[in-house]
């Protein structure tokens, strides 16, 4: 079957085929052009991208491929194509952030995580399709299990493209579900890293708990992609950045996991309940001990910690975005969306100390968390409370995956679930400054249920 | 004598003047025209200023006039004018951060500052000249009080024009001394905050030490600028912002100080130790105690703490400068300075094992330090080895105002010492989020040195 016509998405991991580049058997170039029939045939279905570069894609993946002929390549990922969201900057194409304020926008320098990237071989082959300032606002990506429903958001684009197969790694951001929640819409991995675990220098989301995080093929080339960056740049300016090895950490099957059920379990499907179900029995079947709320005291602090998540995170993130929304709608409000007027509203509502009172909340909150982490290897739920819902006007409920952003704690969504025959992720989340570990145990997982 | 006449800079506050205003004595207006041909006199003498808006500004400080007459100014700094250091971005001029590579740049908004500051009324004059990407190559500013002399850096244009008289209050930053630095050199009033205490917000300088700063014609001008910012758009995001009350802080006599030679002491110039022994006598005489390292062993740790700030800054600085540097490198090395580009070649010689390891020391010292905070009111120092240097090549020896930054902690530069007849800053360092308290302690000092 030629890739053009395809009708079902297939994740094309990069990864594990550089070996037949070191052999001259595949190149990047090849690999490339391979990933542009998809994107030919998938693009115009999904909208995954805003701006293309196509011409200096080529370049690079012929430079890649000759360092790969020469056996030089610069890292695991030389050659990688790679899709950016749109509110990350580029230095040859634009940074629109998914805001008509800015059509056109160059801020003429790579973002921290591009310029590394760059270094490290990446092919980066367009911009992602954002909503407005990463924010609630859908651009019009659809998702590609079923162009009626939403790939998610905030990193619409990264996920719908990663979804489909066009491109093995995309980057989104997270502040309250913006990775998490579209990976698991379009059966794509994601990984959110600990708060500042990778340089955010450049890109257009200062909030106190956003990260940088992965929209991936496979687990191993969401770690590595992470890894190239830390490697390269750096955590954020005074955080030490992601720990962990330099090749993706070896999956560890966990001994214990916290199930926890968040504000989400209330709203979650008879699918993807019964999903959930099914797979911790799965899991339970292989030895794995999995610990509730109902059965363990800290489990149930840890859910009170985690209850009303999504709206202190809103409030935190309403006072942080006061700047630059309303530079932005001094320049033109009519070019805000409602949701964003609305939010400068609330902000403008607000004092600092009202905002030091959530900063010292959102602390204490992650002080129960911890409580966890020498008990339980990580805590195992849902990453949606279902399927990708239908129509384009919203992306989505975060409530599942809002937990990890406020706790500033590693993620991670595996495609491993089902929900009505369209993709579910199941979710993992770990421990402060602990993503390797939380790579192993959701490899262990992932061997038990893919 | 008519301003345009001036040949030694006079300090022009603003804030005592509202009581005019209110009277209607005296305007917005009224007040920004005198700024207005001070500039026209000392700006060709000067150099300070990278970008005016004039007209805007004029608009503006009628805006503010008819509040005043209305009753209904916006904050106490209504209609005070303000330059803005140009790495700082201004929705109505470019932001082109002492680079040719960033002429003419526009972002398109206001940073969180600037955007702050016009809410409360403030009138923003220009873009005042900073160094290159607020590092080390001068742009050619010269200092009002011998213009053969620096007037410091990197924040060379705010201290000229607020030197000169020509504005009352300069937005400034330090990583390194660059606050501080040029408020001793041009005889300003210097207030580097806790860093994270202002939102950075839309400034182009991340870097895990560095805060934005005032640099002042009076010491209430800059707690109240301070204020005014952290009031509408708070610290930087995750941080609780600038601490204290909404008018400046009353002056109080401290009980004890404690004395800090720093690596400062063997450069200081023999004018300088004697300006500053003088004032210590002053303030020995007037009842206050002085300790130092051969009297107090935390003083003597403190020392050693703060011993080698200069040569860890400069590491930490140079890792979280490998981006953007590398970026504009890529983009043409050529418009980079030597100074930027052998910083780009000693971050890319390091590694983030590296940096974290530096994070940690800084850390480790910061905690010494704070042991002085149960006993003392604050430390004292000079602010600079001595006046302004001759020679515009080099901004001038930071060694002196290096361990506030740090050390993450406020810093206050009063002008009230001298060496040969040109100014020199009194240095007063506080502890980390009780800047309300530093300047108490500021202005008991300055009530008896001035």
């Amino acid at each position: 079957m030629n890739a053009s016509d395809a009708t079902r998405p297939v994740l094309r991991p990069y990864l594990p085929a550089t070996a037949g580049f070191a052999a001259g058997k595949d190149s990047p170039r090849e690999f490339l052009e391979r990933c542009l029939v998809a994107l030919e045939a998938w693009e115009p279905r999904i909208g995954a991208f805003v701006t293309l570069n196509l011409p200096e894609a080529r370049a690079s993946a012929d430079r890649s491929t000759a360092r790969w002929r020469a056996g030089n390549p610069l890292s695991p990922i030389d050659g990688m194509p790679l899709g950016i969201k749109d509110i990350i900057e580029t230095i040859d194409m634009p940074t629109q952030n998914g805001s008509p304020l800015f059509a056109g926008f160059r801020s003429e320098r790579d973002a921290a995580s591009v310029a590394a990237l760059r270094e490290a071989g990446g092919v980066i082959v367009g911009k992602t399709v954002t909503t407005e300032f990463a924010a609630t606002e859908p651009r019009g990506t659809r998702n590609p299990w079923d162009p009626s429903r939403t790939p998610g958001g905030s990193s619409s684009g990264s996920a719908a493209a990663v979804g489909a197969g066009v491109i093995p790694v995309g980057l989104g951001t997270q502040v309250i579900g913006s990775t998490l929640r579209p990976a698991s819409f379009c059966g794509c991995y994601g990984f959110k890293p600990t708060v500042g675990a990778l340089n955010r220098g450049g890109s257009y989301d200062g909030l106190s708990q956003s990260a940088t995080g992965m929209i991936a093929a496979s687990l191993p080339e969401a770690w590595q992609v992470a890894y190239e960056i830390v490697k390269r740049t750096g955590g954020d300016p005074g955080f030490p950045g992601l720990y962990g090895p330099a090749t993706p950490p070896a999956p560890a099957r966990p001994r214990q996991l916290a199930l926890l059920e968040t504000d989400g379990w209330a709203d979650a499907s008879p699918g993807a309940r019964k999903a959930l179900d099914d797979a911790l029995a799965r899991l339970t079947q292989a030895g794995i001990a999995i610990a509730t709320r109902y059965d363990h005291a800290d489990i149930a602090a840890a859910e009170t910690a985690i209850h009303g998540a999504r709206e202190l995170s809103f409030d935190i993130n309403a006072w942080e975005s006061r700047w630059p929304i309303n530079t932005y709608s001094a320049r033109d409000a009519s070019k805000l969306s409602k949701a964003m007027r609305d939010r400068l509203v609330q902000a403008e509502a607000m004092t600092v100390e009202d905002y030091r009172g959530m900063l010292t909340e959102r602390q204490r909150r992650r002080c129960v968390y911890d409580a966890l982490a020498p008990e339980f290897d990580a805590c195992i739920t849902l990453a949606a409370t279902g399927a990708a819902p239908v129509g384009l006007h919203s992306t989505g409920n975060p409530v599942f995956v809002v937990p990890a952003s406020m706790l500033g704690i590693p993620a991670i969504s595996l495609p491993v679930l089902a929900d009505g025959g369209l993709p579910l992720g199941l979710q993992l989340m770990g421990f402060a400054d602990r993503d390797a570990a939380l790579f192993s145990c959701a490899g262990g997982v992932l061997a038990l249920l893919k």
